[in-house]
């Protein structure tokens, strides 16, 4: 006998990551087709998403519905995804989780646990007890760390693209502690522009971005804030610098870690083989091989390679994903998969 | 004994093409440095031009002022480059000429002869004896085939990008009589995204762009009525396709004639090297070369290449061009060349 | 009780149709596990498939056999996919035909019935009777038009690329004698890098076409041949030139047509649709919505698209495919799907 | 009374850094137009160096001559450009000074005066004591730290991209004594592919590059030898990770230091005004603006940059160039310019 199909909804599928999201839970076998939802201010927005997307035609429709609690309970939807900007998440998370739903939530708001790395998102914690009391209670959904606070969440915090790749290349390391954390933690990370939204602006115009590289947000980059708290490390210990790449997806986080002790580079690869030995989605390449952003396009790995110096202490780390899958919605999916039981890699192969 | 230098004045700077020009009138040797003006109505905008391109720092300044007739005239400007939309060349334009000054208006507000044409620009013709006046009197800028005209003109309307590849490629053989008009003329082009303006829209963000390749405006393009006008043929004898290639800038026109005789390539080499014998922008490849939008790129020639089938018949001719350079600045540049006597290469090379 | 999976063997794999095609068919629901074959005289060639493409790390092997058809005997394999370059295929298929496998062919070697056109290839056709027999019997894979005979073919010969997207835009209006041709049929196409192959040279060096555009081989690309061919028309009935696009993949054929009686868009888009009812891998846009390269990318979908002209009488057909998967390894699984009487969609979603 | 011109050479002329420095050349007030070399080897060489860059075309021939020490010397030249591999600059260096003739070298064979560092070229110094004697006397040829020096060289060794970049981002700390040297310095480098060289390999065909960030040579770029060397640091003290870019042309470095003690932005700000006060080719940006790789596209700028955090302690530098002009062939013209007397924007504007 075959098991009922999950009921899911998501609010926010006309983003990149939305739209990353659809595809894959239209195909994933353990689900129903999800009810795809807009904001009730939309009224001018497209009622279908293959009109926003035209690369979705020829599959039937993928008609947009006006969120609505009501129909949402009467249709039994259990899991609701919100691929939508933070203060749209913060706002309806209170309401969907009081209706008795789950929620994986794809922006920053509810990542956060220490109060000085929200200020960023300009929260007023205040304003709800409901806030401050879900933000306690919701995990941070990067499954490879959290794997078993997330299967039981009712609200899951999945992480930020880049926060994604930077955690997965350090936490082995830190966790080993073989890290000279005095020396300082430098994370140069590039990124292709859907990381930076649809929306257009001078700075993701095309002729802004071809033939360029440029470096923003350096010491103020949202996503510093989840990285620190998930690694355990002060704010000062990391320098973290995105870049923009003249690409349309992928990052690439170039890592640089002094180590305590001299190590080989066999000791470095078991750190990270034994800390990911049974994880579905991380790739360890064995050095001197490393990954590129090419490799994990279109997959929901997290790409992992190094170098080591002959001196055995100083090492360069590389982590590579696909900022809307291993980064966004793959994730969103993987987490979903722990949620209900099911096997981390269904529906993402 | 040195001439005294020209004084110019140039709006609509902050624009791609406006930026391209303002580069190469502050090295041309015959000018003082251009007056950059901005529309008074622009409160918010940018006070110098290095604020909007960076690419300008360390130069010294680029104030942008606001346009005044007046300082104009006690400037003693005697040439004005509108690089501005069409509306605003329209509505500034009769002023200008009523203040004495000459115009070069590199937009489409002045190019077109017959009303029919007008019509996609949405221009209210009725409205100024003034402008019915100057549309009569504007001069098509492009040198090779009006030279002798735009010497002596008041205003001169730049040439759109797309016309000025097709036409240079069209004339020759279209002079000579060669073509065989009832078959039908194609034009399928090819353009960079600078083609379509700074604005950041949907159709411009780089994830839009990159990886891709698109057509648009098919059958009603605003620069098919310039196109057919100089060349003399009905408005169904060409058809013309636009396309937005994923790079920055340079235009391909991939042009299908059908000879009315049985012709050798030598044939149709020198009809072109016979029509541009003395033309310093033009650059006539050897079959079996043929133009890439690399050979043209930030220079000011047109490239024009062709492929002649076995039969003799069947031609096709390659037309290259630097979109913003002989498509739009560089053009303008050689068309003040010609207004005031100098050599077509000045201030180009 | 489930059938037995079939037993597929893929010679070429280390290149990008290959490549492509392994991936299809490793998770092809009706498929063991592919046998991934290396030519004997590529003794220095790579032992697995994941040291080409690293892309392919972490799910487990892909050896690389050299080729034995005793092996492929013992092995039970019915079908071998040549990923090769014409040469070879041209050598290996009699050998396989006459070990009683069936063949599909991704290389040019097999396409074309008439002697005029395979001159391009520079084949030996006397050197062989089996050559000249095979010629006969193979069938020109293209499932829309020749499904058919496809089903029962022991060899198929894949169409190229270009032709692909040519064909399939064309045969609607051709079969439905709406053409003019005595106008002439022109396609200009354009196409990613990846259709020149994974060789490097000076052509696919990235300086040479990133920020370019080029065409080549105008009035003698190899494909003309089985596009006339396929459509019936005289080889001076189209022009067809191609062009080198800064991409890495994707294909957008620009088609210009002259209809013989006015028709209206609905008319057009109603001969499309009768034409491709039942074909689950076309897509047919409603006019003034057009195809664009991105739409089709990593999917076998082939998008058709048309602007019609106010006279009713010129048509501007756009065809989109991806180049590698419904230009190459995913009409390659089509074709496979019809031989075997699966569904045509399977494994390909 | 005009001085005479002076007469060049320039062997290596058709590779990308060759023809970006004929092309200055070409153009400079100084100069007759260079003798453009061919080693004598090259017999299936082109003649022309317009055959191999059509860019090239319509401006008369750029015949490139075998090489020749007798025909240089009767043809009077005085000063010698090459561009050409280590080897090859490794050997015709001593004989173009034992000719009389001054030379300026593009490779790195005489860069580097610590035989540890020379290891990575491969060059046998035991071979010549000509070779030790000119290691010795080639000058590095970094004009804003080697300015009198290069006035007086006999050979100037031309600095490579890279070290260009990273060199003059940290001289005016390092010069300062505010680094926390203990804490180590990180350059994440940024590449454009034109780096690698015109050579086809499959590191720089289209379908690798394209969609792609990789990062290579970690811990053993041929780079690192002369920037620590020019910058008094040990092998040790700086981590340098190139990467290549999905782009033809630029550099970015991205540079981390620790300061030793607490510092302003506007301390920062004035330590690099400071050291380059005088310096026509470098632009230094105040915070918050930082460089991007497009500003300084076809210029020979190094544009620097900075984000200081709100520690006053940890410090990331921007350092963009264009490898091929700054990094490259206007670097030369500037070693030029310096060498004999004329002012250092002369050619390069």
């Amino acid at each position: 006998m075959t098991a009922a199909r999950l009921k899911t909804a998501v609010l926010g599928a006309t983003g990149y990551s939305g739209l990353e999201l659809t595809r894959i839970l239209l195909r994933h076998p353990r689900l129903e087709k999800p009810v795809l939802l807009r904001r009730s201010a939309d009224n001018g927005s497209p009622a279908d998403l293959a009109d926003v997307f035209p690369v979705l035609c020829g599959n039937g429709g993928y008609p947009l519905h006006p969120l609505s609690w009501s129909a949402l309970k009467q249709n039994s939807v259990q899991l609701l995804f919100l691929a939508t900007p933070h203060e749209v998440s913060r706002s309806l998370v209170p309401e969907a989780i009081a209706h008795g739903m789950r929620v994986i939530d794809l922006s920053g708001a509810w990542r956060l646990k220490q109060e000085q790395h929200r200020a960023i998102y300009g929260f007023e914690d205040s304003d709800a007890i409901t806030a401050a009391d879900l933000t306690e209670k919701a995990i941070y959904g990067l499954p490879e760390l959290n794997g078993d606070r997330i299967a039981n969440a009712a609200l899951v915090a999945n992480p930020g693209c880049y926060a994604t790749s930077i955690i997965l290349g350090l936490a082995p390391l830190l966790k080993a502690g073989v890290v000279d954390r005095s020396r300082g933690i430098v994370s140069d990370s590039k990124s292709g522009v859907s990381g930076a939204g649809k929306e257009p602006t001078p700075k993701t115009h095309f002729v802004s971005v071809a033939d360029n590289l440029s470096a923003y947000s350096v010491f103020n980059h949202r996503h510093l804030g989840e990285i620190v708290e998930q690694l355990g490390l002060g704010d000062q210990e990391l320098i973290f610098t995105p870049h923009l790449l003249p690409i349309p997806r992928g990052i690439l986080s170039t890592i640089y870690v002094y180590l305590n002790r001299m190590m080989t580079a066999l000791e470095v690869e078991s750190c990270f083989r034994n800390f990911y030995s049974d994880k579905r989605w991380i790739r360890i390449f064995q050095t001197p091989k490393l990954p590129q952003v090419q490799f994990s396009l279109n997959s929901n790995y997290c790409d992992l390679g190094f170098c080591l110096a002959e001196d055995g202490r100083r090492l360069v780390l590389i982590s590579c994903i696909d900022n809307l899958l291993k980064g966004a919605a793959g994730q969103a999916v993987q987490n979903m998969n722990l949620m209900f039981g099911w096997g981390e890699e269904e529906g993402l192969q």
